[in-house]
C-alpha cells in the first residue's frame, strides 16, 4: 500500500472531511514533544455524513455474506502488515510503548482480524434454526419457521488508549462488527491520532480492494466529547462498542438509553480484578504468587484493564512473605512513561487520594512527574476497606492494594460486596477449597473470567474467552469484547415464516449451501 | 393439589405477605360485576423481602442444574393441569375470554413449560466452549479456557393482560428464567388477580414438591405502579421481563437504565404489524388475503400484539376488491367484551382520535360502551400517512388502517420510515418480487419475524421462533420472548481459566458428563 501522507482529517467513506476550525496534536509521552501533524476535529455534519454513508452501505454490505466479510478482514490484516515498519515508528512516538510491544500488538491485531474472518467464513455463528411445517397439525397447522442472526446495522466504535492497535481503529470491536456484516464508524482516540489515521487508511484500502460500498468504514477525529456524543445520538446508529473509563462509558450508556430509540452499548470499563490467596496456597507458594503478581501489576506500566489491583488474603506468615516478596520485586521496576499526561496525572491523584484514607498505608511508590510513573503498593485491613468500599475500585496504573483480612469471614464479606469484575483470580490448593464452600460460585457471580492460579493479564483471543463481566466492569454482562463470541453483539435474530426456498438467505435454505451447523427440528446438524 | 382458598395476598417464597392498607378487586368485563376476593397491594417491604429471598436462593437454585430445573417446570405444568377446571371457571370471569380459549391457552402454557424443561434438561443451550491449553506456545503459553452461560440471578417478570396464562405468572418469561436457573419475582397483572394467585400457588406447590430453596418464586399484587417500580429498582434484581404497552415498557427501561447498576429489560411492547400486498398477489388473491386479515384482526377481539394493524397496497382494482371483502367479513363480527374497561376506553379514544386526523376515513366501526368493542376499519392515502407517521403506531384492539398508495415508491417510503415491528407480512407472487429489489431485506430490517403470506397472529413456541424486533416493538432486538432462544436472555457467559477438572461445572468438564453439544478447540462436538 502506498500510504498517503498523514492528512489529519477524518476519513469519510472513501473521501476526507473538510478541515475544521479546531485542531489538536498528539504528544510523545516519553519526551513531552508535540507531534505533527495537526488533526482536525470532525464537525457534527461530518458525524452525520459518516453515519448516513454507513446506513446506506449497511444492507448491501450485510448481503455480501460471510465470505466477503472474511476477505475484507483478511485484506485489512495484510494492509496492516504492509504498514508494520511505519507503525513500529509512529506508535511508540504517540504512546511511549516500546517497538517490540507494538509489533507484538500488531500481530495480535492481525491475528484477531483473521480469527473473525474465519468465524465469518465458517458462518455457523448465525445460529440458524429450521423448524419444519406441520400442515396436518391440529387445531392449527404449523408454518415453516427459520431464523438466524442478521447484522444489526451501523456500529459506532470508540477506540481505547491502552491498546493503540488491538482495541483501536481496527481492533476487536471493529473486527467483530465488520465480521457480523455491520458498517463501522470509529471515533479515534486523541492520544494516538497518527496511528489511527494510518490504520484507517489500511481499512479504507482494503474496502477499495474488495470494492465494498462506500461508508462501510469511516474514522472521526476529536479531542473532546462532541463527536462521540453526536455519534451515539445519531438515529441511524444501531450499537456502540467502547473501551475506556467507567465515567466515559457510563456517559455513553446514559446517552444511548435516553435516545428516542435506545441502542445497546458494549462498554468495557475496566475492573480492579481481585486476587484471592487462600492460606495453604500462601504457605506453599507465597513467593511464586508474589512474583506473578509483581509482573502482572507492572506489565504495560499497569495500563491494562485486567491488571490485578486488589489482593485479598488472611493475615499470617504466608501473607507477610508474599508482601515482602512483592515489595522487593516491584521496587526493582524502573519508572516509565504512561500513555498520556492525563493518565499519569489521574493515577497520581488517585494514589494520593487513596493514601490519605483511613487505614491505608503506602508501602511503595510516590509520584514521578508529568508523564511517568512506577509501581505503587498500598495496604489496608479488611475492616477499613469494608467501611470505605470505594477503595476497591479501579485505579488505572501500576498499583495494587493489599487487603489484610483477620478471618475467612472478613474476606468473604469483602468479596460479596465487590462490584462486578472482568476477572477474579483464586490461588488455592484444590484440597483446601472444601473449607471454602461457595467460593468458586461467589467468584463466578462477580466476574466474567475466573482464574485458578496465574495472573489475569493476558487475554487470549479464542472461542472460550470472556472479556466481560457484571457492571461496572462492562455495560452488558451478557457479552464479551474479546474472543469469537464478540461477533454476536452486533446481530439480532430474524425469523422467516413460510418464505419461498429460493428467496431465503443461504443460511436458511434447506440444502444448507453454506454447510453450517444448524438446529433442524431441534437436532443439531450440518 | 389442594388449592388453598384465595387469600388475596402476595406469595412471599413459601409464605404470605401481610394484609396491606390498600386493596383492589377484579371486574368481570362481560358483566361489569366486581369479583371477590379483595387483593392487597404489596408494600415496599414485601418487594424487598421477595427479592432478598430470591437473591439468597439464586446460587443454590442455579447449582441444582438443568435436570432439576426441568423437573420443576414439568411439575408446574402438572400442577396447572390439576387446576384446569378451576382455571376454566376463574379466567373467563376475570377476562371475558371463552372457556375454550382458556383451555387452549392452558395447553400452550403447559406445553411451553415442558419445552423449556426439555431445553434445560438437554443443556446444550449453555454454549459450552473449551479451548485446550498450549503450554509450549511462544511467546506465551496458552492457558486452558472454558466458558459457558450461567444464570444471571433474580429476574422480575411483569405479567401481561392479554394472555392471562401464557404471558402471565407461569408464562414464557417465568418459564425461560426458571429454566435458565434464575429465581423469579412476578408482578401480577391487576386485571386477573385470582387467576394469578391460582397459578402462583401451582408454582409454589411445585417448588415445595422439589424441595427448592425458598424464594425461587414469589408473586406480588398491585393495581398501581409502585410495586413494579420498587421491583425494578431493587439492587439485587438482575433482569426484567415485561409484556405490555410501550408507555409502561419504556418507563421500566428508563428506570432500569438509571439504576446505579443498570440491568437488562426485555420488554415486548407490541407493534402495528404491517401487511404488504403486492399487485399481482392482490389481483390473484385479494379475497383470500382479505379473509385471512379479517380473521386475524378480529382474533381475540384484536388484543394480540401480532394483530395486523396496517395494510399497505398500491391502489387499483385488486386493492378495491380486498377492501370490499375485508369490510364485508369484519361487518359480520359481533361486538364483544375487551379484557378490561381500560383497554376498551383506550381503544375507543385511540380510534376517535385517529378518525379525526387529516385524510383518515372510518369505513367500519363505532364505539360500544364501557367494556365492549367490535372491528374498526380506517383508510388513509399514503401522502397523508407520511405527513402523520404517528398514525402508523399500535392501537390495541380490533382495528386496521388501510393505506392506499399511489405508487410502489410511496409504499416503499412508508415502509422505510416505519418503526421497528414484531412482524411484517408480505403477500406476493414469488415472481413479482424481482420488481421489488431490496423489499425482503427492508422488511427483515424492520421486524423480528417476516411472513410470506398468511397472517402474523399465531406465535409458534419452537426453536426458530423470534417474537422480538427492533424498538419500539421490543426493548432489546437481540432477544426473543417466545421460543427456546428466550432462555438466553437470563444468562451470561463465565470463563474458567486453568480451573481444576473436578472443580469445574459439569458442562465444562472434559468428559462431558452432560453429553451436550460443545465447541471444543473450535470444533462442534458432543
Amino acid at each position: 500500500m502506498n500510504t498517503p501522507m498523514l492528512q489529519g482529517l477524518s476519513l469519510m467513506g472513501y473521501g476526507l472531511a473538510e478541515r475544521g476550525a479546531v485542531s489538536f496534536q498528539a504528544r510523545n509521552p516519553a519526551t513531552g514533544a508535540v507531534l505533527p501533524p495537526h488533526f482536525y476535529r470532525a464537525s457534527e455534519a461530518d458525524v452525520n455524513h459518516a453515519v448516513v454513508l454507513a446506513e446506506a452501505a449497511a444492507p448491501q454490505y450485510a448481503a455480501l455474506g460471510g465470505v466477503v466479510h472474511g476477505a475484507f478482514l483478511r485484506c485489512i490484516a495484510e494492509q496492516l502488515e504492509a504498514l508494520a515498519d511505519e507503525l513500529a515508528m509512529v506508535v511508540p512516538q504517540e504512546t511511549g510503548l516500546p517497538e517490540a510491544r507494538v509489533r507484538g500488538e500488531l500481530a495480535r491485531t492481525t491475528g484477531q482480524l483473521r480469527l473473525f474472518a474465519s468465524v465469518a467464513e465458517e458462518a455457523s455463528w448465525v445460529d440458524a434454526r429450521l423448524d419444519s411445517a406441520q400442515p396436518e397439525r391440529l387445531p392449527q397447522p404449523r408454518p415453516a419457521l427459520r431464523s438466524h442472526l442478521q447484522a444489526i446495522g451501523p456500529v459506532g466504535v470508540f477506540a481505547a488508549s491502552n491498546f493503540p492497535l488491538a482495541f483501536s481503529v481496527a481492533g476487536g470491536d471493529t473486527a467483530s462488527a465488520l465480521a457480523a456484516g455491520c458498517p463501522v464508524v470509529v471515533k479515534a482516540h486523541p492520544a494516538h491520532p497518527a496511528t489511527s489515521e494510518l490504520v484507517g487508511w489500511a481499512v479504507v484500502a482494503a474496502a477499495q480492494v474488495l470494492d465494498l460500498p462506500e461508508g462501510v468504514f469511516s474514522l472521526l477525529f476529536d479531542d473532546g466529547i462532541t463527536v462521540g456524543q453526536a455519534l451515539v445520538r445519531h438515529p441511524a446508529l444501531r450499537a456502540v462498542g467502547f473501551t475506556g473509563s467507567l465515567r466515559a462509558g457510563r456517559a455513553l450508556m446514559d446517552l444511548a438509553a435516553a435516545r428516542p430509540v435506545p441502542i445497546p452499548v458494549y462498554a468495557e470499563m475496566g475492573s480492579v480484578n481481585p486476587v484471592v490467596a487462600l492460606p495453604r496456597a500462601l504457605t506453599h507458594c507465597a513467593e511464586l504468587i508474589a512474583d506473578g503478581l509483581a509482573a502482572s501489576v507492572a506489565l504495560g506500566n499497569g495500563q491494562f484493564c485486567t491488571r490485578p489491583g486488589l489482593l485479598l488474603a488472611v493475615d499470617g506468615e504466608g501473607y507477610v512473605r508474599l508482601r515482602a516478596r512483592l515489595l522487593g520485586k516491584l521496587a526493582l521496576i524502573p519508572i516509565a512513561p504512561m500513555l498520556t499526561a492525563r493518565n499519569a496525572a489521574a493515577f497520581h491523584d488517585d494514589i494520593a487520594t487513596m493514601a490519605k484514607q483511613a487505614g491505608v498505608v503506602q508501602l511503595l511508590g510516590a509520584t514521578y512527574g508529568e508523564y511517568q510513573s512506577g509501581p505503587v503498593v498500598l495496604e489496608i485491613d479488611a475492616q477499613n476497606l469494608l467501611n470505605q468500599p470505594a477503595l476497591a475500585r479501579e485505579v488505572f496504573g501500576p498499583s495494587i492494594l493489599l487487603v489484610r483480612c483477620a478471618s475467612a469471614l472478613e474476606m468473604l464479606t469483602i468479596l460479596r460486596r465487590l462490584d462486578g469484575q472482568l476477572t477474579a483470580t483464586l490461588h488455592a490448593e484444590p484440597e483446601e477449597l472444601a473449607d471454602w464452600p461457595g467460593l468458586t460460585a461467589l467468584l463466578a457471580s462477580k466476574a466474567g473470567r475466573v482464574l485458578f492460579g496465574g495472573v489475569p493479564t493476558g487475554v487470549e483471543v479464542c472461542p472460550a474467552m470472556v472479556h466481560g463481566g457484571p457492571y461496572p466492569a462492562t455495560a452488558d454482562s451478557r457479552s464479551t469484547s474479546v474472543g469469537t463470541a464478540a461477533i454476536q453483539r452486533f446481530a439480532r435474530p430474524v425469523c422467516y415464516q413460510n418464505w419461498p426456498e429460493a428467496l431465503l438467505p443461504p443460511a436458511l435454505q434447506l440444502a444448507n449451501p453454506l454447510s453450517i451447523w444448524r438446529l433442524v427440528d431441534g437436532q443439531r446438524q450440518r
